[in-house]
């Protein structure tokens, strides 16, 4: 018999085995395309071959933290509230990150397993999603593990589960814009799994290099190349691993390598006077270097009286706007949070980002390099790969979501067995 | 009082002044959200203030064929029968133009208002395609306009409706892979608009330029603006104007420029056996040197008494692969013709193109240029615009179509009055 637990109306049956799920940030599914006939990532193809391989969509936005905190839960935004990286509070009158709004309004499968008495673990790139996922799992009275690759070198018992030594486990602290980063993540996860640290692990990985570098980059070959190794290890441990990402990856360039950027604050300022409304970039976060808060989604906040109607349909029939919606319809859509959601929501058609004013956008940052970035419906599709056959219960009406990926991991027959 | 046809179930007005639709081929919308902030489409920028401007939805497959068809019966594939540009046909077992497959399955709208008594003219870049738009419309015994930039010095007045003295109208024939092709489209019609020869016209263009040229490059640029100007003239000259595109257009290179080919045919050889399923790229045509006949949507015809479902299920698994459907699943999702399918229906991911063999495709023909080009989801949003503001009745239910554009065009309260 086996034990289950029951999260955001879903059940999740308590493994026997490690189980592994992988959220492979900016993983777009073109990256694979290509890397899978080259031979560049043999375990992830095999895995594909023998167990399941689809392509999911992420939630909207496409954006890193609504998708962690979506697959952690097994739920979308409307559940858990958290809709971007950085929020306009309407009710205080400031930008705020999500990440610091207060907890999310979602208990995680991750706390759910902990509290059932599974070893857990989640380890994330950056600390500000750590300190989310690790609600409820890390820190006092609670028994998970829960700590960053940025922030590894100060990690606790008290608030990580863990020792610093434990989480850098040998490994030098990675710089927090490289690949190394990600591998950082990985081989802690490893670490964790080999030492029977963990049964279930979640291991969060950083879009860095796939912002930086297109398919077939070199740069992102051998980043594939190092992801799949990882992952064979998983595998060789005896894991049952899950991967999919929170989304993908568009290039955003012009042909001369100039982004193809649209500033509505400056459209909007044109045609209803300035501080009539505010553009809010929910990409936003403290690391925007590799994409300046360029993103293909943003949120329109409007002054009070303002006729969000008129708003909606003149952005709508902006250039390079896919889709303008007021926050009603942007919810219904998109299944996000009231609260949380613009008087607008607008989307971006694919490979234009929408941004405040020109001015407002470190585009030197860049350093030259193209804008690959991401938040619209063009990044929503996702590789999702599990190692084994999933349960053979009838396919869920609807389509295949990322944060369906604990559903198929830990109900797989397989996690249910004891690995040989 | 203002006379009504009616066509495939929708009304169209009989218009008092001259109407013009142009089909701007491959006019992905992220050239527009480049061009328009540079000042490089003035006269379409107006257009988008002062009528109407929105992202529309091609019909799927994003190909040339199936939308401009859509485009000029106001109706999806599914009405009108054609569903790609080539096809299998299960019936003989022959690989045949769509075009060449006999007479669409519905009526246009063009020959509607021909047979009305209203003055009509198509002027199509490529000769395949105006024959299929003609049907109805020029010929013995009809009055209207139907000939191809392709083909103007053969114009006859038997067949096309004109002579190819009026159909060149002192213009070169130009290169059938050029920016020029398209212009002399736009000239034609500026000229039989110009010359009261048509109250009605319908334009489509060639997408040559942004197959070869991204958003920004000069050659891009150069091409926006000179169609630009000629939107103008027919401004100019009092027309309604209503401009969209049959499909968008997508990098499909890797970093160092190779295409990012998924060879389906190869995969499905490897795991049901050579043989066992035939790879249908419709977005074959003539004219396939800018593209290799790769595009984001292919058709499988499998042998007799094959598992549909398995195959389905594999392809779905596929890298680069965003979904496959079988037949009736296509059909109901993308509103096509059930006769015209294939067993299973093939999306790729946005950035992939899906192939039959390695080899089967001449890529050297790109002559190292990247791979761009259209077919998939990725390619359906494309710019809606009118130059007047559109009839007031309530927005129909359901995302606006680029084949609402005649819709927009012949019902707006300006197509009624007599230009002042």
């Amino acid at each position: 018999m086996t034990a289950t637990i029951e999260v955001n109306g879903r059940g999740y049956r308590i493994p026997q085995r490690p189980v592994v799920v992988i959220c492979f940030d900016g993983f777009d599914p073109s990256y694979l395309a290509d890397a899978a006939p080259r031979g560049l990532m043999p375990r992830l193809v095999r895995m594909m071959a023998g167990g399941f391989a689809a392509t999911a969509t992420s939630a909207m936005p496409s954006f890193t933290n609504p998708n962690n905190v979506s697959i952690v839960c097994g739920a979308p935004p409307r559940v858990h509230g958290i809709s971007g990286n950085y929020w306009f509070d309407r009710e205080t009158g400031r930008d705020v990150m999500m990440t610091d709004a207060g907890p999310i309004a979602a208990p995680t499968i991750l706390a759910g397993l902990g509290e059932a008495g599974v070893a857990v673990a989640a380890v994330t790139a950056k600390d500000k999603l750590r300190r989310v996922l690790g609600l409820g799992l890390a820190g006092a009275g609670r028994s998970g593990i829960a700590f960053s690759a940025e922030c590894a070198d100060t990690a606790t018992v008290g608030e990580h589960g863990l020792t610093a030594a434990e989480a850098l486990g040998g490994r030098a602290l990675p710089d927090p814009y490289s690949a190394e980063l990600s591998l950082f993540v990985l081989d802690a996860g490893i670490d964790l799994v080999a030492r029977g640290r963990a049964r279930v692990a979640y291991l969060s990985l950083s879009d860095y290099v796939q912002h930086a570098h297109a398919p077939g980059a070199p740069e992102a070959d051998a980043f594939l190349a190092a992801v799949d190794a990882r992952i064979g290890r998983l595998l060789d441990l005896g894991a049952v691993v899950g991967v999919t990402a929170d989304h993908g990856m568009t290039d955003l360039a012009l042909a001369d390598g100039r982004p193809n950027v649209v500033y509505l604050g400056d459209l909007l300022d044109a045609r209803f006077g300035v501080g009539h409304a505010r553009v809010i970039c929910p990409i936003t976060d403290p690391f925007v270097r590799h994409h300046g808060a360029l993103g293909g989604f943003v949120r329109i906040h409007l002054a009070a009286g303002a006729d969000v109607e008129a708003v909606r349909d003149h952005v709508a029939g902006l250039p390079g706007v896919w889709m303008a919606l007021t926050r009603e319809e942007a919810c219904r859509r998109f299944d996000l949070p009231m609260a949380r959601e613009g008087d607008v929501a607008v989307v971006a058609v694919k490979g234009v980002a929408l941004g405040m004013h020109r001015g407002d956008h470190r585009l030197d940052d860049l350093a030259g390099a193209r804008l690959r970035s991401h938040g619209g419906l063009a990044e929503t599709p996702v590789p999702f790969v599990l190692s084994h056959p999933p349960a053979p219960e009838p396919r869920r009406a609807g389509p295949l979501a990322n944060w369906d990926v604990f559903d198929f991991a830990l109900n797989c027959p397989a996690a249910g067995e004891i690995a040989s």
